[in-house]
């Protein structure tokens, strides 16, 4: 379903406006009218006949023309009647503001289903419930009943907002108008009953007036879906996301420890890495990353140049570079010739930083920044400014605004730290559309995401795993000898493996072998002693079967015996499925190394050989693959192999909602499975 | 030297002062003059009668009253001549503000040594040079040349912020007046020729009116002292400390583990940690810092409380608990049920967080902090507010203020997201002390930063280890044998050696054993190949002896036997000596985990056997030493016992500069250094 008119409405009626100012209902009618919006608008309320000067309606269904968008702000109940007849009238796009849906339990729920159930019956888009509303500052639209006055587009850096949360969006919009923010559009989502943040992405990705999209979520139901939006997206505008509200259910429930390292947290998190999104740190993070990625030509960053009037600042900068993965960046000899001349005798280090000294003046920020913003290698840079004797806060802004003007496709970021005596230079920054931030911290950190982002983009795909809805009840687990002839189907070799079933069966083994007890309850081998190590000879055997017999007296388990792997590296490899983002393939340390170092790197269902190789070679222990300190060389591309063919495992076999093979073994001929557990 | 009269002058000479408004020496004399100082003023100036009504004098020796401190503010080659002149009158605290020393390499450097030489001859307190003075708050005293009105000290909030930086000092006074910072003492290091941070602990852990510490340090050169003082300081008043200019120089030039892994970085950050203070992790978090730890009740911080009108911030902030090492307290079963009659229908789940939804008014925020203030279990709260269409800001900001009044031992927090439209109940908040952040983040960072001091000092005692300069040179490489036996020599156990000279000698030793090449050249034996492990017979250890041959052949080299180790874990333990903070000894993942996870732990030289167990306990291997997954539990409390003795052996032999045992394996038996170097 489009949602071209749900943003773009030639008429709008709004259920339940009113004349009462304490009324959400005046609120957004007022917002409408006082917000410039050029197209009709029909009140309906029950009593009152004009509202604001403006004909009002008893019902929508009196309005004789056609209403493109109706807003409804009247108690739940009744909200939803007048859905149906929105429906009945043919209206297709609907903003419900009420509250009283699935955030109250029980009632809330069940209306919140009606209300799905009614807008899937008309086809109707339904923002909403209880939501905020929406604004399109491009077109002068605010259907919102936030106290905002419209804010006029900037030329070239406008972001779209999408909130989950509408007291979040309060405070964003207020922010904007502070910080001079061009906002293209604002949209609450709410409970996300009908529409939820996937509906917005592909309109937004074809607006030309939105240069990036700030998304604040507290879930994401479908993960298939958000992959596939953003990964389009982050190819040629910034996605920024915080994704709050993190919580790992999934993690007591999980027998594997494929379960519990790749839970419906880390499943969350490997889904936003493939999507290519930029994801914020904090709710701080948030905001900063928001102006930053407001700006046009933040992709220019590349190594950074810092110019200060103060040496402490400087140095902490430098300090914090390597925090956010940034390098300093390399003057041509032709800008440190030519500055060292203007500014001789001022400082003997002409180099990245520059230290321009504490007695600096606007002049002197200008004749520097006029050579730095010169030289080719400068494509970003950061102005640090505190206030001493002989500072001049404001010229200095102005020339910087200057500047900026003159170098318009440079990144000039500033950081005036202090307090009263900078407050009126960091306005002129502002509103001159310079990104101005309190601290160098947080420039360098909205550097460093950026850079990161550049870099990721440059390998991006769009997601195209799979997208049908997948199973995760577990309803049981998969005969061990089982489990290797499926594994082997998947070009996944497995360790010989013998079926003990009486000490006769020992004569047909050979050694150095070991017996382990297999069965549904016996999880972590070392654990429980249900696991028996290099047996030389059939004395050893026989005495290790033994002590085993605890575990054979349970019915469906048995006891099986495989060579002993004396070379190679043990692994963790398997996938665990996400309700959301499908299976989640991991890989990382294994055997007794799994849970005490938690080495593990995640991917999603769409991974191939190199998106494997450069998840294995992020883990710590990947020099012991590769042979650190004299050692071998392993099989790696036999380990990432088996990644990819785990993912077509999971593909075809929708009913395996677990995979923990551990250890899978790396040796120098290749890989081996030697412990799996398959969960349907 | 006592420091009280440079804090507490009855009469400052300013050589330098001027009438000229231009001039450092201008805004001194008029910072002191209208700042309120209450002593006796003498202006130095070679041509000038009288400067601001005040009678000058042509030279320091025409002043026949006694002059209690100079401030010296002349080019820096004069500087020197005066401050011989002020040693002369017997001047014993000077402020030397002049830059020219050795910030500028050569001349500057040479004439900070002539200055140290006069200062140590005349026993003079000398702060500075390169500097921008210093500001008692309390007394009214101001000798910088900031454009700073002297602010009133605040009932019980006031902090001591030293800054190495002048242009840092320069920003936090700034910023000091804009969020109302109750400020004590503001003194700025300059070059720290001869007075440094140590030199201010003691004097301001006296003070009665300063209730915690700010530290900007760029270096810090004298670590056993600042560990003491900081340490001992730390036990009754926080300490937070930026230090920046992290590099680490030592890091190339280091040729074992030891060396590399605690270089001159990881010195300091060991030294931090142990003086208890503490750290921000950027300037943006120092600052932050300062404004939180001004309040004296921090150290009441325990589980957190938040009551918010938003739920989505109220999310992001509960997810970024966790990161801040936090938890959420419970309210006790009568503030629930209170709560739930008076907010009833407001929201169904009264529990912490409690979200008092969008439309709450200053009302409802009273109603509900004024029940959450009362419960017992509540020691910190932080109030989360945007701007929604019931939001009454300003309203709600005082009635928070009027609480803080009845609650005076409880820590009240506040975050008001947003812009413009609470700038003014921001302000309110500003000047009434509430400590508001823009964002929760902040507020759960310092939460999290007073929850560890507050843990922390539990368990800190005042350093007491060596205080004498060690020597870090390093002259050569200590004798295979010879090192062994200067470990067994501090109860060390060393591995069974035996010198290999020939084929010989095969025959006296038992197998399996393991043959290594040793020598001054060979550092990380698997990579050489200078290692041949597990032989078993005769001929296997012939076979190895050859094949390290190539190695024999060098003098100092030669081959020795030991038994090979089958079971345990293998270790790395030493120290390295740092020339400001002594020995930093070191325990961690040995063999070859020891560079791949770098999972190490780092203590300073007064260790026990408590705090060497803590470190071990944090490494991330401290699973298989206890016998993770069914494994074995080895000898924990040998492994640190080792380190103890390691800091006994780097007591008694100053001359060593750096131990490396890597292996010391740890097995069921106790522990045993398999492979030692010492440096000395």
């Amino acid at each position: 379903m489009s949602i071209s008119k749900l943003l773009n409405p030639n008429s709008i009626a709004v259920i339940g406006a009113s004349s009462n100012k304490n009324k959400l209902g005046w609120q957004i009618l007022n917002n409408l009218v006082s917000g410039g919006y050029k197209g009709k608008v029909y009140p309906v309320n029950l009593k009152e006949k004009t509202i604001k000067g403006i004909k009002a309606y008893k019902n929508i269904k009196d309005i004789t023309n056609k209403v493109d968008l109706a807003v409804i702000v009247i108690p739940a109940q009744a909200a939803l009647n007048v859905l149906e007849e929105c429906g009945d009238k043919g209206i297709k796009d609907v903003i419900v503001i009420s509250a009283g849906f699935s955030e109250e339990k029980d009632k809330g729920e069940q209306r919140e289903q009606t209300l799905i159930k009614i807008a899937n019956r008309y086809k109707m888009n339904v923002l909403g419930p209880n939501c905020l509303g929406l604004i399109n500052n491009i077109s002068g639209l605010n259907v919102t009943f936030a106290n905002y006055k419209r804010q006029e587009l900037t030329k070239d850096n406008n972001i779209a907002c999408i909130s989950q949360s509408g007291a979040l969006g309060s405070a964003m919009l207020d922010w904007s108008v502070t910080k001079n923010l061009g906002l293209s559009y604002f949209i609450s989502l709410g409970n996300k009953a009908v529409l939820d943040e996937n509906d917005f992405l592909e309109y937004l990705q074809n607006d030309k007036k939105t240069n990036a999209v700030a998304l604040y979520l507290e879930e994401i139901v479908r993960g298939h879906l958000f992959m596939e939006k953003v990964s389009k997206m982050s190819l040629s505008k910034p996605v920024i996301v915080l994704k709050s509200g993190v919580t790992d259910s999934g993690k007591k429930a999980s027998i594997s420890h494929t379960g519990s390292l790749a839970g419906s947290k880390q499943a969350t998190e490997t889904g936003l890495a493939r999507s290519g999104a930029i994801e914020a740190d904090s709710l701080k993070d948030f905001f900063d990353l928001i102006r930053f990625f407001n700006q046009k030509n933040v992709s220019r960053v590349g190594d950074i140049f810092i110019v200060s009037n103060a040496g402490g600042p400087l140095v902490a900068a430098v300090d914090e570079l390597e925090k956010n993965d940034l390098e300093l960046g390399e003057y041509t000899p032709k800008t440190k010739r030519v500055l060292q001349e203007k500014i001789k005798g001022i400082t003997s280090n002409i180099d990245n930083p520059i230290d321009i000294i504490g007695d600096a003046d606007a002049d002197r920020y200008e004749t520097v920044l006029q050579e730095v913003l010169k030289d080719k290698n400068v494509g970003s840079i950061l102005v640090i400014l505190t206030p001493q004797t002989a500072t001049q806060p404001i010229e200095t802004a102005k020339k910087i605004l200057k500047l900026k003007q003159n170098y318009k496709n440079k990144l000039i970021l500033t950081s005036f730290i202090g307090g009263e005596k900078l407050q009126d230079a960091k306005n002129i920054l502002h509103h001159g559309s310079v990104l101005d931030f309190d601290y160098p911290t947080e420039a360098l950190y909205c550097l460093g995401k950026s850079k990161q982002y550049t870099n990721k983009i440059k390998k991006l795909k769009v997601y195209s795993g799979q997208k049908d809805k997948t199973k995760a009840d577990k309803s049981g687990q998969m005969d061990y000898i089982e489990s290797f002839s499926l594994l082997e189907r998947f070009s996944i070799p497995s360790i010989e493996t013998k079926i003990i079933k009486s000490i006769k069966d020992i004569k047909n083994i050979s050694f150095p072998t070991v017996f382990k007890a297999v069965g549904p309850e016996i999880v972590h081998k070392t654990d429980k002693n249900s696991l028996v190590l290099d047996i030389e000879n059939k004395k050893q055997a026989e005495r290790a079967f033994d002590s085993l017999s605890s575990f054979l007296e349970i019915s469906d388990n048995y006891c099986v015996a495989q060579p002993m792997i004396k070379q190679g590296v043990e692994m963790i490899v398997g996938f665990k499925r996400d309700v959301s983002f499908g299976p989640i393939l991991l890989v990382g340390a294994g055997g007794i190394y799994t849970e005490v170092l938690k080495d593990i790197q995640t991917e999603v269902d769409d991974i191939n050989l190199s998106r494997a190789m450069v998840s294995i070679k992020q883990l710590k222990i990947f020099p012991l693959l590769t042979g650190a300190r004299g050692g071998i060389g392993y099989d790696v591309k036999g380990l990432a192999k088996t990644l990819v063919n785990l993912s077509k495992l999971a593909k075809l076999h929708p009913d395996i909602s677990e995979v923990d093979i551990n250890p899978l073994f790396v040796t120098k001929e290749g890989v081996v499975a030697v412990d799996p557990r398959i969960i349907y």
